[in-house]
């Protein structure tokens, strides 16, 4: 395999990257190369477990994510932890699922290394809300239902449900809605969108550990949905989408297809419509 | 460099396959892996030449995209062409600009292979709207300014501004919206956001050839959106931002700083705003 030509990984800098949603073939050749050079790998929750085994037997790996039940390190604490990784001249690699600036605070960490002056490097990756939801066969655009597409946190910095959002438009704006982290709050989203005028038999699905060895997926609608969710027993983290392009997924769910799925040519019905006049 | 295992590239098989914004160093490792091993490359304009050089030297290389003047290859010869090149036995890779299912028409091309019966994979690419942004300093989302983001295209299949969208709402939306392929209409796209409850004063970027040797940016307000594009002469394909993730940019553009920039630790004026209150 022919590699890039990539710029240097220096002693003394932060890369910034991001690990995409799960499968570790959705790395960035960028993150590969931090991984493999690495002195300190700085990781999240988020961070799948076949992903951290592509570090260096050397380096030393610090895990700075959430764990159920313990106290999870303050985004301050992490901040001095890689100036100070830094400032030994180690290569430091701070790893997060996803994209580091999408719902990501991959830009507060960068602010605190500019005011320290550590020199870094952003190395974006594949965020859940789209390569996530690819292995669900649910595509974030699609030509024939939407010409937009929100992405939303489930709740803020507090844990609360956002509140500086204007939902009524969130709810009327783009066809297709992505949340993020939206388990905690599932009741009250449902109810700011039907409130503000989406329909309650629109469709709907959730995807858990998307693009990991633990995926699941149920579709639903948005009336449903807290109770289907429950039901299903649905775990953390796990996108919740909602809009057309859940119904796609019966046409474009090419990993279920991998497993015997028979995939429909025709998920919107749109030529059977047009054949009828 | 680890590499991570990987599935095989079965002959007979298409991968639709996104490239991301345009550093090689943004490829996955699959995308990597389907270069190195595909017979066959059918490519769109917003594929960089220094991607296609990865791949091996026995492929055919086949263009699908738009070139100025020249009549484009249409959706459906292009799906046709990608059924007939896996039914030969090749192994063909659909290689796409960003991400296939964002803005892409990726789900359309996925649905012929279904109605053909040819086996397909999606490898979901970084959408330019992310990666393309990060490499200008811009974030998508960012805890102290946006919960949410939208991304919407600056023209539909027709070549005009979406009209199924309901521009109020989307205005009022998302604290932060991006605009694929919006140079075409952004007199359109201004009027209609100022119309819909933004501020004329608010910050507005463009960002032409993100993440890759031409990338170019110009930071302006949405009042002077149109007049500071066309002084500037931007090119497409570009991305247009609305919000103050752009007010960002002059503390996280560590491109910029790589070639000199000063980057500001507070760039929204957060802690100045808390020691004067």
């Amino acid at each position: 395999m022919q590699l890039p030509l990539l710029p240097p990984f220096e002693p003394g800098s932060v890369w910034l990257v991001g690990a995409g949603p799960g499968d570790p073939g959705l790395l960035t050749v960028l993150a590969l190369k931090a991984l493999s050079e690495a002195d300190a790998v700085v990781y999240d929750a988020l961070v799948d477990e076949r992903t951290l085994k592509l570090a260096r037997p050397e380096a030393i790996l610090e895990f700075a994510g959430k764990r159920g039940g313990k106290p999870s390190p303050k985004q301050p604490d992490i901040s001095r932890r890689l100036v100070r990784l830094a400032r030994e001249g180690k290569r430091v690699l701070r790893l997060k699922g996803g994209d580091p600036f999408v719902f990501g605070r991959g830009g507060e960490e960068a602010l605190a290394l500019v005011a320290a002056k550590v020199p870094f490097r952003i190395v974006p990756g594949i965020t859940a809300g789209v390569g996530g939801l690819a292995y669900a066969g649910i595509p974030a655009t699609h030509r024939d239902v939407n010409e937009a597409v929100t992405f939303i946190t489930g709740h803020n910095v507090s844990g609360e449900v956002p509140d500086n959002l204007d939902w009524p438009a969130l709810a009327r704006g783009a066809p297709v809605l992505v949340f993020y982290m939206a388990l905690k709050h599932l009741a009250q989203i449902r109810d700011r969108l039907i409130a503000g005028g989406r329909d309650a038999s629109e469709a709907a699905a959730v995807v858990s550990h998307a693009a990991t060895d633990r995926q699941r997926t149920i579709t639903t609608t948005l009336a449903r949905l807290v109770e289907d969710t429950e039901a299903a027993k649905m775990e953390p983290p796990a996108l919740v989408v909602v809009g057309p392009a859940v119904r796609l997924a019966s046409g474009l769910d090419w990993l279920g297809a991998m497993k015997g799925r028979v995939l429909d040519p025709d998920p919107l019905k749109l030529k059977a419509r047009r054949e009828a006049g």
